[in-house]
């Protein structure tokens, strides 16, 4: 599945999108991003709607899933409440989020570091840089306005949470990792997203022959970042911590030539920001010790002393916790059990997301949290990701079931909420 | 120095070679590979010359000292003989080989591996393919032939240890390693080439997302080779041999997806045949294991058990260990101790060259064996290459001193020689 944002081929799902909200009697607005708000009036029109909501465009090469099943599970929920002439408290929306990946602010600092072009996440969805800066990732120069323009998605809404207030965002997504599948549990609660940073590693040695220079004499990059590379998933082991190497890049890169540089990524993730700070501490009281060539947890054990290298470690990019809101997080909780029945509690679990996603940002200005559903082998951004349509119908309830007791909480709990820094 | 075999540049040095040693009274020959053989007559002519030589033509960014320096002092053998009146036993000559590092057989198994493409060892220069069977490695499509006849330099004679005999072959190099240098020794008595092995390592896991995919999850290739490099390491360590790493690919190279593939070059050398064959047997005994999640030597300690890796390891080139003639090696030893004098026992060192020489394959033809002297920190195939004046003197006249007892020696013991399956 390529539906890459703003192609011909997102624009088809957009008018398929707004024609079928139409439909179920929603009022349908677009704002200057793109981003689609379907609402369904309730009793009292006078406060924001509860919204859910996800992404129809895909990563490059992606599958079914990713962002899609968020969108159908919140037209399946219209669909519902209207077969049941159900009336909310408040009204109730599905936003269809414009994901912008593939569009980069220019310039940015993604493109003083190349590798990092692609991968960027999303900037947050309501307070965005405007699309006239944004250019296309893949390969084109248009701006994001005018490929908004071209499709007929540039609204005239401004892009933001005070145009368009939200009282809460829930969101339906597959786990994009294996750790319900692998537990067998159903439905992932989740409490929140984890904190993450992104390092360049630069080890500098020096080029030398392999055949002439003896193991004392050289000064391997390759060598040491091995160790760092093997060291940093000890740090995280111990910690409790993700770590990761993704890119590497060495010169001068000749079979018999000791490399003399080598520059490797490293991406840290922690459900806390405190986890992550503490392992990014270690990496950068350790990493050099490995470089001067000190017998760190045992490395050179077995080894030979040789010289040492200079390390440079840059930190690129840095991503703090998301908390979800616990109103939020009760209200699905609430909901899955309710939609798993008995033996529900083995069938649930709390967890944070590994992964960035529109509730993230969301979450920077309502209530808002997430309900996850398994995927085969944890695979997803691949066209191999699959998620069981008996999943993908329960998450659905989940999300429906979440959506109508926060409208009944709204309604009970108003007094209560008012020292809240939300708008309920 | 940019001089690449067969360029304008080196057409330039051949014309300069050829017209001095003519100048110096020799007989210039060409075969049909463009070696340039010099000789000088002695007193009999029916035998064999004893050759010195080297090579003219450079590494794409190489430096003044490696093979120029051989050259020229064979040059300056043949002024100190004519400016003294020496009259050898047999004829004595200088060769400018032929470096086709620059040129690959079509089609060649280098070219199945574009990662050996440039660094392939010269062929056996005395039994080479068809110059009409090589094209250029560098930018440009002309085969050997070609650019020979283009310079003026496509000889008749056959490039054969038949068509051009050699009683010996004797060559002065630079140490291109660091050896020499860290001992404070002026001449290394080189008595082989050291044997080597270059083999592909290809390790496959699985990509994954480096944010929602736990470490017990993963099935992560470039953890699982970053464990084998520093491995062989240890097992070069352990057999006194060398294992090196000089080029690793890795896929797909997003800083937040674990690689599911990684490829990477090791090339294993000793001075023995057997030691090197050995660590061969453990990298393909242990790398499996690796691979696998085995705990070898305490790689996994405080590590997450993972799951594992699928590994090929493809043997990519042997070449087996060189080892040069008793005799040249004595003519050798006895010319440094002429030449240092009083103490030269602590200026000398028998060393095997780690990389590879014209030596190497005169050397399965005839008697050889080759002189070094020191470089700066070992640093070669660069412009920062340095070989002091005087150290360069003392290499000049130990080549010298080491012919002229070679000469001696074939009429002194030739009955003795017979045995030897060599025409001295």
């Amino acid at each position: 599945m390529t539906r890459l944002a703003l192609s011909d081929a997102d624009k088809h799902a957009r008018d398929w999108f707004v024609k079928t909200t139409r439909d179920l009697g929603c009022k349908v607005t677009v704002d200057e991003m793109g981003n689609i708000f379907a609402v369904r009036a309730g009793i009292k029109n006078d406060k924001p709607p509860t919204f859910v909501g996800s992404h129809l465009d895909t990563q490059p090469t992606g599958g079914r899933y990713d962002g899609i099943l968020g969108v159908h599970a919140g037209i399946e929920m219209l669909k519902v409440l209207n077969e049941n002439w159900i009336e909310t408290e408040y009204p109730v929306g599905v936003v269809n989020w414009t994901k912008y990946d593939d569009f980069q602010p220019t310039p940015s600092p993604a493109q003083a570091h190349p590798s990092l072009a692609k991968k960027a996440p999303a900037f947050p969805s309501l307070c965005p840089p405007p699309a006239q800066n944004l250019r296309e990732v893949h390969p084109g120069t248009a701006t994001m306005a005018e490929e908004l323009s071209r499709i007929g998605y540039l609204g005239s809404v401004p892009a933001s949470h005070e145009a368009t207030p939200m009282a809460a965002h829930f969101e339906l997504h597959i786990e994009q990792g294996p750790l319900l599948e692998i537990a067998n549990r159903k439905v992932g609660i989740v409490t929140g997203v984890q904190a993450y940073k992104w390092l360049t590693i630069d080890v500098k040695g020096r080029d030398s022959h392999t055949g002439t220079t003896n193991l004392v004499s050289r000064a391997d990059a390759l060598l040491a970042a091995s160790k760092m590379i093997l060291h940093s998933h000890r740090l995280a082991t111990a910690n409790s911590a993700l770590a990761s190497t993704g890119i590497l890049n060495l010169k001068p890169g000749s079979t018999n030539t000791v490399p003399g540089h080598v520059s490797f990524s490293l991406d840290i993730r922690a459900p806390a920001d405190e986890t992550v700070a503490k392992v990014l501490a270690l990496v950068k009281e350790d990493f050099p010790k490995i470089a001067a060539g000190e017998n760190l947890a045992g490395l050179n054990d077995g080894g030979t002393p040789s010289l040492p290298c200079s390390i440079d470690i840059i930190e690129d990019f840095d991503s703090p916790a998301t908390t979800f809101h616990p109103s939020c997080i009760d209200a699905v909780t609430r909901a899955a059990h309710r939609v798993l029945g008995p033996g529900s509690k083995s069938l649930t679990m709390e967890m944070t997301s590994g992964a960035g996603h529109d509730s993230v940002y969301t979450g920077k200005r309502c209530p808002t949290s997430m309900i996850f559903v398994p995927c085969r082998e944890g695979m997803s951004h691949n066209p191999e990701e699959f998620c069981k349509e008996e999943d993908c119908a329960i998450g659905a309830e989940v999300l429906l079931h979440s959506v109508l007791r926060f409208d009944r909480m709204r309604e009970v709990q108003r007094v209560s909420w008012k020292q809240e820094p939300y708008t309920l």
